[in-house]
């Protein structure tokens, strides 16, 4: 089973409008709304694969129940613990033109809820052989939240994905997650370069087990202990990228569990990621586009003393 | 007691962000949300003027419960009937330069909740003075719907105050509500005349007891079987207009139950609205600037047959 764990869950709304008024009253016919946070996105990803994964993170409130209640219609394993606080909304506000996407805070956790979380967290990797790590933190968590939980799966021998950025990423490092996975952005605010061998190779001498950069159209870049590949998708995708990053965390750990060889790790997730930004649904993956994407994708080593080329052509 | 009767409430959401990026993802920093829609509002004003009142209407879902739960929290008095659906949000984005407002639709609700909210009703109405019936109908009620509570209301002896507008409005006035407030749009909108007098006069021939007609800085308008009267504010006001409707359906409540004149309910209307628009928070009113504008708002009789000045000077 693949644990994922989302601190800050949120309850996703997004309003799709023919054309918004930005400076008056909109009547709003579409409304969807259901669980996000990036660890419940990676379960739903893993979910529709096939493979068994439980949710667990922090929610709280009337927004909370929300969550809940469409992890249960989707059939996701709940093991989310409560907090007085209220869960997080995020507004996405979608006309033909822009895309608007407004993100609350999320509740302020308390002392006493993370040191029962920790203990709740340290039942269910009884049952983990992978855990994923994913999204910000609430406010009320140290920067340092990710490592203290990074460390508790060491100690049952589970290891790590993280996808994390900014403080919460730079301090997690030291613990050896096995994998993390930042974007272009994220990766280069940590990193302080623009370029991202540079960024990957920094990350991984300071702790990462691998680091797998996903940079949009140039693919997923691995620095590795067993070596450095670029994953190529088949030139420029039509469609919404939302979720993408989610996907690939989905498939390394998939890979992670499976021991399964590099190249064919950044193959199955550079072609999922593909998958997902094809899907019309932000979030969701076209599992037709997914088996065909297979043979798309170009694996290529690099030769990290060398590297040709900056991106994928 | 006042029974006000909110069959679309909403859960109001309040984003204020310094700037927002329309193409881009926003951090709200400050996130305020409270039960809302119009009876809601109107029973705010009538406690906050020391005055018992009831909410009643229709609520459901998580949506729902946060709007009882801010309502228990203010120390209204809630007797409002649970549905299956989903009650509605309101999302108002506000920052230094415009205020976007998205509404949600509402629930659709059930002819079996229809037939189970009138019995609900019919028995708050045994302990009311006054109803207010304020808003928009939610999905799945027939257009008559205000009609039928109106009805209802007659057969306990109970005056109605409504404030609706367009098909909802246009279908309850036969049932001879004693009071009708539409704003200057409304009316124009169900009169198919842009002259707020000639309006009135259309809405009071068909069957309302009085229309009293808010029209923004020109103050109220009010066509009444003992005569027509304008009511003044003294000069352009520099605030916040949200919620200034429902202020004078508070105090036109509040004037039908003690059955004052009409010159001293529209003095009490228009001084509340104005004070309303000059308090910082949108639907409060300012209680001081109340007292100073009742000796400063200026009401004066019309002749209908010969109206002199379209507006306040």
């Amino acid at each position: 089973m693949i644990l994922t764990v989302t601190l800050n869950a949120a309850l996703d709304i997004t309003y799709r409008l023919p054309e918004i008024d930005w400076d008056g009253s909109n009547r709003v016919r579409e409304v969807v709304q259901q669980a996000g946070g990036k660890g419940i996105n990676v379960s739903r990803v893993l979910a529709a694969l096939g493979h068994a994964t439980v949710v667990t993170g922090l929610t709280g409130g009337d927004c909370g129940r929300a969550v809940r209640t469409d992890l249960a219609t989707c059939g996701l394993r709940d093991a989310l613990f409560e907090v007085d606080g209220e869960t997080r909304r995020t507004v996405a506000v979608v006309d033909h033109r822009t895309t608007t996407i407004l993100l609350e805070p999320g509740p302020a956790i308390t002392s006493s809820e993370w040191i029962s979380f920790r203990a709740h967290y340290d039942c269910l990797l009884l049952l983990a052989s992978v855990v994923v790590l994913s999204g910000s933190l609430p406010p009320g968590l140290p920067p340092d939240a990710y490592r203290i939980l990074i460390h508790q799966a060491h100690a049952h021998g589970v290891p790590v994905v993280l996808d994390a950025d900014g403080p919460a990423l730079l301090h997690a490092i030291p613990a050896r997650p096995a994998v993390v996975k930042p974007n272009a952005k994220e990766l280069a605010d940590v990193t302080a370069t623009r370029d991202p061998l540079a960024g990957a190779q920094l990350l991984h001498a300071a702790g990462a087990g691998a680091v797998v950069a996903s940079l949009g159209p140039n693919g997923l870049l691995a620095c590795t202990q067993k070596g450095t590949w670029r994953a190529c998708p088949p030139g420029e995708l039509p469609g919404n990228p939302t979720g993408a990053g989610d996907s690939v965390v989905a498939a390394l750990a998939l890979g992670l569990a499976s021991e399964a060889p590099w190249p064919e790790q950044l193959l199955h997730a550079a072609a999922l990621s593909a998958a997902t930004v094809l899907a019309p649904q932000a979030g969701r993956f076209d599992a037709d586009a997914y088996d065909r994407l297979l043979s798309l994708v170009r694996i290529e080593e690099i030769d990290p003393g060398h590297p040709e080329g900056e991106s994928c052509p």
